[in-house]
């Protein structure tokens, strides 16, 4: 059982989190945190004393989860082709939040990425832990030499995607360009 | 000739251009243009009342770059494979920028794409015009159905290329980014 501070700290990170992606960091203010959370002021300098420090619990957050969701694929998927195709679900399932807000860890590191190196060497991390596993699978799938550059390639074709999807607000967009994807996944494991 | 009053008007947009660019739109203050244009704060409300009114100002000059630019290529190029060749070579020359600060007018947009939807709006135009122009050079090629997705596909390819190296700091994948591009452009020309 989660005590009560775990819980009023988990509370917090996760309304940092949804007002980042949503509203984007800069324009989040510790203000609106401390409302979202519905945290008396007094209490959130217990757990964070700055936004900054806010955000590093956010990607450590978002590391945990996506760490567990990539051994869940692990287990359940057999074949590199399959777990790669798990990856790009992700853009179809979750349309909606990427035609609102963009994708999560691409919009921070694009909005962080400009002149704060400290912050954005922690939100790159959240890039790291996919390329690493779609390295992974590329290697497993009979691409040892490529695969990083694969990954790359699938990063980029997945980030794309989404910024003209939002710009355009255009799930048809997004919708063909996860299968266009997935037809080259499929076109590289055949001839692979 | 300019007069001062104008060419006190283009510092001031000059500035905001700048700092909007390689900070990000949120984390530059009125202030800060204010200091980087080295303009009395009182003569700059003269001109611009708010950071909304110079973010218009910006796109507004932006565009009428871009305009003049693409009338160039027009008369410069009369093939339209030359002519998207010459766009791409945009991602090539502008290296440093690009790994520094992103894409001008995908990074602007993922900005105020999450919930400024009145903002997000007139950032919109920065790939209209791209779009509308790349869309013409697709059709004149041999694509007149599919030139509309064919260049929200080149967009797409060219943004995600440009997160991807900019996360990772890698101008070599910027540049193998590019030249798969052309390779793509290249055998539609071929098969048109």
């Amino acid at each position: 059982m989660p005590t009560k501070s775990e819980k009023t700290q988990r509370r917090i990170i996760d309304a940092a989190n949804q007002l980042f992606y949503h509203k984007g960091y800069h324009r989040t203010s510790f203000t609106d945190v401390v409302e979202e959370a519905d945290v008396p002021r007094g209490n959130i300098y217990y757990y964070f004393k700055t936004k900054d420090e806010m955000l590093r619990a956010v990607i450590k957050q978002r590391l945990e989860t996506i760490s567990v969701m990539l051994k869940e694929w692990d287990k359940h998927y057999p074949q590199p082709l399959d777990r790669l195709e798990r990856f790009v679900q992700i853009m179809y399932d979750s349309t909606p939040a990427l035609l609102h807000s963009g994708c999560p860890m691409g919009s921070l590191n694009v909005e962080l990425g400009k002149d704060q190196p400290e912050l954005k060497a922690e939100a790159k991390a959240l890039f790291d832990i996919f390329h690493l596993w779609l390295t992974r699978q590329f290697a497993d799938m009979g691409y040892p030499d490529e695969a990083r550059e694969l990954s790359m390639q699938l990063l980029a074709r997945g980030q794309g995607i989404i910024v003209v999807a939002q710009v355009y607000q255009d799930p048809g967009f997004l919708e063909r360009g996860t299968k266009e994807i997935n037809r080259w996944l499929e076109e590289l494991a055949r001839y692979a």
